[in-house]
């Protein structure tokens, strides 16, 4: 795994050669913002699927330290929990440069973990941006973690991010405000689709069904709304059982196919841009360049004829 | 505006024509997590510039809503406080698509306000990994926005953030907890430099001096780390003295010229990027490209291979 992680040329090769033993893992995205108590989540998580006696990976990525990687803390809480289980691996992976290659580097690995027979793979992610839509392309289930308090107002709470959702979660509901959290995101999911509210002793409580939900057929995934406490185990048995829930949905109907496809599109998109930017850096050498970009820098050329000079060039050889 | 958001055509032309006008902005990065309040500390640092007679800008940027766009309260924050000054420009914009798209478009907006002779424009992005560091990149003074209490694990604060950071902020020192959290910020930026401590009401507060601030050098930036209450006006000043500091500074010391030629290599690595992706788009048919997309996400190819397919195809003509 380090080699693949580090040498993209190996890591190539590796993945051609255990392509086809792929395919057979439930990737599980976790993402949320941080201090949401995404780490003892998936901690939690990963323990219920070995009381199903499965064996998980967690990959956790770090994509919003890219100058001096990070995750410590985040770490330490892990091998507290869970070292000494040989039925659960863990791989922590932070940026160093830039995020296109995290992102590249966590999909190779996570195809050597699906190879060598992980069941289910985690992948935790702190919720930011486009590192959030990257981990919901590449998983088959995707789980938003939210927590009281982050700030009440209606930014913290991110209809994009919501959309990515299959499976919504708000963690530390010992916490004042968790009430509230959970009526706000009920209040921005009824906009588009019924919830499921379920509390952290697994009770189902009742919601007032909202008319638009009447459209979407008897097929569509409700996206549950859960309440954890992770750090005292509670509510975490259920969010398991909901993740097994969508991955028989998925297989019931051909989203499991929709998604590898989703998966793909954007893997290999993101791959030819770097094969691209490998061949840019080969044709064009360094100083010219530096040269070119000092002088848009100086406003002596502008920025798209610079460009057009560099992509001539990087395809005339 | 519209028009060249929209329309990168259209963009090309009317940036190449105006680059030449280009340069005199001073381009102010400012970003935060969501609650911090930048839109409020934002709001207070227009003002402060129309105070010292500059037309001033503001560009807010939110990424991490992909399909929504958002920031619907901050607009109504910034209209009620700013609205019927012709002096502040307000623009937002949500990204649609891809990063790399609202990037580009971002990068052109600015462009045009800089032309238009707006002698500060500020950047105000929601502080989330690869987004903050291209605010970073393509600003002259970054500044960075916490808040006490979000969440006081030791993730909340990233090492990675603090790094872009000219200029660091906790705002709403109103709150509890703001003291921790200055002092959790002062540890981490005296693991690499010295740091000077102002409250909001703009006293100067003693620090110990860390030793490895010795050799650093006379010339050397020391990132303040100023107090605010944004929605009380207090300590805005300062900020905005600073601001205006660090560009004294980096024109003394050929430190803008540095940034520009940063922001330089960034942008035309993206628009390179984009480029070969619009070549690729047109040199390779839609269901060419997913029939072997379904291949792979079958295990009929690996996803190496078929990059490798498509590149060569995207070449061939």
């Amino acid at each position: 795994l380090t080699q693949v992680e580090n040498n993209p040329d190996l890591a190539q090769e590796v993945v051609s050669n255990l392509y086809k033993e792929t395919g057979y893992a439930h990737i599980i995205g976790v993402t949320g913002p941080p201090g949401s108590g995404k780490s003892t989540l998936v901690n939690g998580l990963a323990l219920e699927f070995r009381k199903r006696d499965q064996v998980v990976a967690i990959v956790a990525v770090d994509p919003s330290s890219p100058f001096t990687g990070g995750a410590l803390l985040g770490d330490r809480v892990r091998m507290r929990d869970l070292a000494g289980d040989p039925g659960i691996f863990i791989r922590s992976m932070a940026s160093r440069g830039s995020l296109g290659g995290l992102a590249s580097a966590t999909g190779d690995v996570v195809k050597v973990l699906d190879a060598a027979g992980f069941q289910s793979i985690l992948v935790e992610t702190v919720g930011a941006g486009q590192a959030e839509v990257d981990i919901a392309t590449a998983a088959h289930t995707t789980l938003v973690i939210e927590a009281p308090g982050m700030g009440d107002d209606i930014q913290t709470i991110k209809a994009g991010i919501l959309e990515i959702a299959d499976i919504l979660i708000v963690n530390k509901m010992d916490r004042p405000g968790g009430d509230r959290t959970v009526k706000a995101l009920q209040m921005m999911l009824h906009m588009g689709s019924s919830v499921q509210r379920v509390n952290h002793h697994g009770q189902q409580m009742t919601l007032d069904e909202s008319p638009d939900t009447v459209n979407h057929g008897e097929d569509a995934w409700q996206i549950p709304l859960l309440e954890t406490i992770a750090a005292q185990n509670q509510g975490i048995d259920e969010v398991a059982e909901k993740i097994l829930a969508h991955k028989r949905y998925l297989q019931s109907n051909g989203g499991w196919l929709d998604k590898e496809i989703a998966r793909c599109r954007n893997e290999i998109d993101r791959m030819l841009k770097e094969q691209f930017i490998r061949k840019m850096g080969k044709a064009v050498p360094i100083y010219e360049r530096e040269s070119i970009i000092e002088a848009v820098a100086k406003r002596e050329i502008d920025p798209y004829a610079a460009v057009k000079r560099l992509y001539k060039e990087a395809f005339a050889n």
